[in-house]
């Protein structure tokens, strides 16, 4: 991640844009970045640019997190389920069942999209930085992201 | 949203940005996608890119979520004002009325801004995403928002 | 702030990206936003563009809120003490200190990354809104973020 200079200019830039399929989970959170840069062969060619991460769903999320211990995921889900409650009693959107509601909230704190920095072929995160996604269903079956990478030439 | 191949390439980027007002509204969550794309014709003419909208304010938020049912954005409405109270006994911030902190609180829960992906002319979204304005004051008025376009081409 | 047309559409775009240091800071919410211009002067030449500005830690956050009143900064941590505690008894990665788990949850909740239109040189904001860092570890030290303008022509 060292920079041989102060900064880094680049005259034009190049986009990409594709669809990505991330494979089924279990409600929680899951470290997918190494999921994604496999099917992300693109971002070797790039020496600068940010990559954009978008899930088109409304029930999981996408965050960056710590990308080692997994107990700090669990943590994540343990904080999640005793501040976004089921069956609070002021909820009017229940029809979908007791983890729908919860699923669309915590969605919308943790964020439904990621911007990255990319560098040198490689996403540019800190040592401790991966990609988690929040699967805040517990049939969410497979998610499907759009990915935009913009490559400065 | 079907792509004709695995991934689309564009060797140039075009931008535009301008300023958009959205309507005064109460207290709450408030679908905005269609008032947002009435206000950004430029979108027809972008087969794919990314789009940034942010909302010049710091008491109000945009965020994604569900589209359809009327009662996802009460149950927002409703958690939010369970978990960042009014009147709580440690804010210090109290001079502009009881909404006031609470407010900049879930504007940054909830986020200045969304980048969403842009394809064949609109929003390249989840069947079930849309945008949502947080006003989280009780008379906050119209809403200044900035909005760029990345357009590939 | 004010636009002399209705958009302003630019040709190509020009990237830059840099790696800075914020100074260290105690826990709390802070001001960065005349730290990071001071360590940007290439902001000055841009008329149009897009500014991603990304944490390279994962117990640290940005996001956008008032930039006058310090109270508002205050009221910020009190809140986060309070809704994502220390020494929860459902936590389990614990080893780094009582202090840790909450910074990761905060970091997530908060965001890793600013995106902030620019015009005219500078960052276009609301009249009230600045970037706050939020450091969540008693002793953070100094912050790395990496920056990358994307300037229309």
């Amino acid at each position: 991640m060292s920079f041989h200079s102060s900064h880094e200019a680049y005259d034009r830039i190049n986009m990409i844009q594709k669809l990505l399929t991330l494979k089924p989970r279990s409600r929680g959170f899951h470290l997918v970045t190494d999921e994604i840069l496999e099917q992300l062969p693109e971002l070797h060619a790039v020496r600068a640019g940010l990559v954009h991460i978008h899930i088109l769903h409304t029930s999981a999320s996408l965050t960056l997190n710590e990308n080692a211990d997994p107990t700090v995921r669990g943590d994540f889900e343990r904080w999640c389920n005793e501040h976004v409650p089921e069956n609070a009693p002021y909820y009017r959107h229940t029809m979908e069942g007791s983890d729908d509601m919860p699923a669309h909230i915590k969605a919308s704190l943790l964020g439904s999209s990621v911007m990255i920095p990319v560098r040198d072929g490689s996403f540019l995160l800190g040592t401790w930085q991966g990609i988690y996604l929040g699967e805040h269903r517990e049939h969410g079956g497979s998610r499907r992201i759009a990915v935009t990478v913009l490559d400065g030439r």
